[in-house]
Order: structure tokens, then C-alpha cells, then sequence
């Protein structure tokens, strides 16, 4: 199952080629080190994979696309750094984060350099289409950021609705999910409005994606997210199973797990997690998962390419929402 | 003599007019109102000045520009955040820096979202060389990491050698001054060969220039530079002052003063300055300086426009060498 989960070996090797010259041929040594930590840590690489399955999608090699989909990866690596940051989060796919190996300054600097590469990288994609690639990509980027600072906004509000917990999810997560197969798509010479369409799919997966992800924070196993199991509980993220809980109770009982939620008691984790299994809050999220990964499904279906070409993207979606880390 | 620091009234009316846009349509407002705070404070805007005079250089309109200038000056301002949070400085143009007004999540995240910004940015600029612009425009910016790292390394050296200083503050400082000119050259037609010419004009005139603010940072005005008089010397940062005052000094006084200048004792920076003065570093500096301004006019000279056009842009950089603050 895992065959569509993983960047095929030639893909690995690609990026590992890349690596290699970055880490042969830039310096200073301090600056390019870090970048190589993160990037050499076994991922899965997701938006890499989608953007060339999106290029796939409209008849393009691969190789059309495989810079669009390196930058995309790299750009999403370089949120990670800064958000490790924000978040003072200790450890990611099971390794001491950036600023927590080497130290803040150093992680805010080499993550401004991997933005930075991240459009050297984009730039070497040869395409008639390179202009809107750019803009389409930035446009990602800034929303990315946009996501981020809503999810910071969320951390003082006790609670907030649930159509502004998925415009935030949309920004942070999806935007970039789907940017990187709004550009794939280009990079096949898709048209504006099948790529839009992509683009749609890419949204819907990436909050399916996202919501799989803030169940997993407690409902994972630890060793498979590579992360402190209920690091959203402990930090007090405003996440679907919260939202949901918060919402499900009466309201004598709100203001009781909301101050738990946002307090720092001793075995917070276990106790949010009666509440979140009092209301049944995983069936909740794995229905809504489901809901919006069907409208992505409606949108892979109005794309106009044979329906055999949309097997590969529909078997490596499907398995992305199977997947248990 | 100021006319030439200040950027032009219709040149003020355009960013303005950008800064009205992003405050009014981009949102959340906590994003953006750092962004606003920083490009809204009186500044020279040097970098946005020598893109125009570039262009014009090579017979463009400044609107061939504009877009490029202001992604060089936004990109500029950019480094400035994250800068002010490695160095921990607290005062930049008489105001509070944005970590300091905000808070350290803030300045990250609000300079990531301005480092796309300027690619936003210069992605509106209309032009046939928009690729080379771009990828000129990202080699600058990266290489301007690289300047700020190798700045970071410095700090857990002694000292350093003369010619790694000026690799440094050509990396750090007149890189982008000189990847700004390039840009500028491109947007109005001109050929790799001329444009590389200019480089070499912006690289001298940006070393020149890091030198003088190397300077002023001691010998200035306070209230001029906008920041702490000394800053420079109280973080022991390895400046053209402090190199060549130790390289003068006798071996055995070496050792004192370096002891001086990394630590934290009451009145440092007079008591450094006594030393500075003893071997007359001021007018070393001011020797140096010349010799980077005089090497830029050389580069000035090979360019193959009319005499009459290089006119504006040799009074600028004159006005801007003989600047206060």
C-alpha cells in the first residue's frame, strides 16, 4: 500500500542529487546545514508526489514538473522550521527540531535561505508557463503564511467557529497542497481552468489531510507521527476535535474543559481526550475527513483527461487518508 | 543635498499607494500591520532609489522599474525584522524594532510573509527580461543569508582577517545593492555585459557604503543613525573599526583589547573608542571607503551610456557617501 505513499526511487534520487550540490557547492557551512538536516529526514514527501501526479494527470512527464514539486517540498520544509519556532516544538518525524539542534537564530536564518532556494529551485523549471507558475506559487506561499498567522490569532480566542477553523486550515495546509498542483498542472500546459479544477481537489484533499492530522495528534501512535502525542492538547490548539467538543457540550460544562484545554494541568492529555470520547469526537472527524474527501473526488471528476489518468492520483489520494502517520 | 538621498514625491506616492492597498485588501490584519509599521517609517529607501537611477542609467523610464525597486526595498526591509531579532536590538529609526513592538513570532512570521511580498511584487514587473530579473533578484537575496551567517560566525571568532570582513559585508550589504542596480539595468533593456558593469559599481558603493555605517555606528549622531550609539561595539560585533585596531595594535595589547571588546564591562564603548582613536582608525576607514567609492566610479566610467546620464546617478552615490546617518 505503501508503493503510493513514498516518492518513487528516481524521484528520491533526484532530490538527492540536488542535495548533494547544495551541500558540495554553497556556503557557508552553517547556513546550508541545517536545510540538508531537514531535507534528508525520510518524509513523504506529499506535495512533492502530488504535484507530479497533477503534471502526470495532464499528459506531462515528470520531468516537467520535478523542480515545481522540489520547491514545493522545500518550501513546505522551510514553514516547518519557522513554525518548530513559533510552536517551540522539540521534535519533528522523531528528531530534535532546528532551533532545538542548533539554536533560534540559526533556524530563523536558514529557513529564510530555504525560501529563498525555494524559488532558485522553481526558476529552474523550464516551462512557457514559468511567469504564472511563479505568481500562483507565491500566491500559495502568502497564504500559507496568512493560515499560520490565523491559527496564532486562534491561540488567545477561547474558541472559535468551525467555518473559521477550516478557512484557517484551508490557508495554512490546503493552499499549498493545492498550489503545488495548480502548478504541476501548468507544467503539463493544462489549461487555467482544468488546473482550477486541480486546484479544487487539492484544497478539499488538504483539509481531509489536515483533519486526519489533528486526529492523529491523539488518536496516532507516537513513534509513527514523530511527534509528542497530544502536542496539539498540551500547546492548546484551537484543532477539529476541540472545536467540536467544545461545541457538543452544555454550556456549564464549556467553560470547564476550555479552561482545562487552556491550562496546564497534570495528565492534561488524558483528560481532554475523555471529553473529546464523552461526544464521540473522532466519528465526527473521520466524517467530515470523508465529506471533504469526496468533494474532492467531484472535482477530480469534472477534470477533462482520460479517466484512466486519474487512477494514479485517485489510489495515492486514497491512501494518503489510510495512512496512520 | 538631500534631494538626491530622498526618494522622489511621485516615487513616495507609489509605494504609498501599494501600502494602501495592503493595508486595506490583505488580511489578517496582525500579518500585515508589522509590514506596515516597518515600510512606513522615514527612511532613505537607498535600494529602491539606485533600482530607478539604474534603470534610467540605460535610458528606461523609472516605471520600467518601480515594481523591481520596490521588491528590492521591501526585501531590504525584510532582512532588517529577522536581523533586529538575531542581533536582539530594540531601536531602529528611533522606533521600536518589530520584535520589540510585537513579539519574536510576530517578526518571524511577518518577515516571511515580506520576503514573498517582494516576489509578489516583482512578479508585477512588465518586462522581457522578467526571468533573468528573477533569478538575478534570488541569487542576490540568497546571497545575502550568506552575508548575515558568515556575520554570525564572526561572532565566536577573536577576530577575523580584513579580506573576510569585506567578503562578508559584500555579501551581507552590497549584494543587494548591486543585485538591485543589476535588476534595475535589465528592466530597461540592457545588455548582461553593461548590466554586470553596474554590479560592479552597486558591490564597490555597497562595500563603501557598510563601511561608512560601520562608522557611524561610533562616530555618528545618535539620534541621526536612529539606533544606539555603539551598538556595534556592545554586541563586539567585528567591524572595519574593531579589525583594524586590533591588527595595529601591539600583540601583547591584543589580547586586552579583545578581551575589552567581547565582554560586557561598565562604559565599553569609550573605552574602546580610546583605543579606536589611538590608532587612528577613523581615518583609516575613510581611506578604505574611498578606495570602494573610487573603485565604483572606475565601474561607472566602462559603462557605455552618454556621460551626460550618469550624471544623476554619480551625485546620488556622492550624496550618499558623504551622509551623516
Amino acid at each position: 500500500m505503501t508503493e503510493y505513499i513514498e516518492p518513487s526511487q528516481k524521484h528520491l534520487a533526484f532530490i538527492e542529487e540536488y542535495l548533494q550540490v547544495l551541500e558540495k557547492e554553497f556556503k557557508p557551512h552553517n547556513l546550508y546545514a541545517p536545510i540538508l538536516y531537514i531535507l534528508r529526514q525520510p518524509g513523504k514527501k506529499i506535495r512533492f508526489n502530488l504535484t507530479i501526479k497533477a503534471c502526470e494527470l495532464f499528459g506531462g512527464l515528470s520531468e516537467d514538473a520535478v523542480y515545481s514539486a522540489l520547491a514545493t517540498e522545500v518550501f513546505h520544509n522551510f514553514t516547518l522550521i519557522h513554525d518548530d519556532v513559533m510552536d517551540d516544538a522539540s521534535t519533528r518525524r522523531n528528531q530534535p527540531t532546528v532551533h532545538t539542534h542548533w539554536d533560534l537564530n540559526t533556524a530563523i536564518l536558514s529557513g529564510d535561505a530555504m525560501l529563498i532556494l525555494a524559488y532558485e529551485i522553481l526558476l529552474k523549471q523550464k516551462s512557457s508557463a514559468i511567469v504564472p507558475i511563479l505568481e500562483h506559487f507565491t500566491e500559495a506561499a502568502r497564504v500559507v503564511c496568512e493560515g499560520q498567522q490565523l491559527d496564532i490569532d486562534f491561540e488567545d480566542l477561547p474558541v472559535v467557529q468551525m467555518d473559521s477553523y477550516i478557512q484557517m486550515i484551508t490557508k495554512k495546509t490546503a493552499a499549498l497542497i493545492a498550489g503545488g498542483m495548480y502548478i504541476g498542472a501548468l507544467s503539463a500546459g493544462a489549461s487555467p481552468e482544468q488546473a482550477n479544477l486541480l486546484h479544487e481537489f487539492g484544497i478539499n484533499l488538504g483539509i481531509a489531510f489536515q483533519i486526519r492530522d489533528d486526529m492523529l495528534d491523539c488518536y496516532g501512535e507516537r513513534q509513527k507521527i514523530g511527534k509528542i502525542k497530544g502536542g496539539d492538547i498540551l500547546q492548546g490548539k484551537k484543532t477539529i476535535l476541540y472545536i467540536r467538543t467544545w461545541f457538543s457540550l452544555p454550556e456549564e460544562e464549556q467553560k470547564r474543559f476550555e479552561s482545562l484545554y487552556l491550562g496546564h494541568s497534570e495528565n492534561k492529555v488524558d483528560k481532554v481526550m475523555k471529553y473529546f470520547n464523552q461526544v464521540d469526537v473522532k466519528s465526527y472527524a473521520i466524517e467530515q475527513e470523508q465529506k471533504y474527501f469526496d468533494k474532492a473526488l467531484l472535482a477530480l471528476k469534472k477534470i477533462e483527461v482520460p479517466e484512466s489518468r486519474k487512477l494514479d492520483l485517485f489510489h495515492y489520494a486514497n491512501n494518503l487518508m489510510g495512512r496512520d502517520h
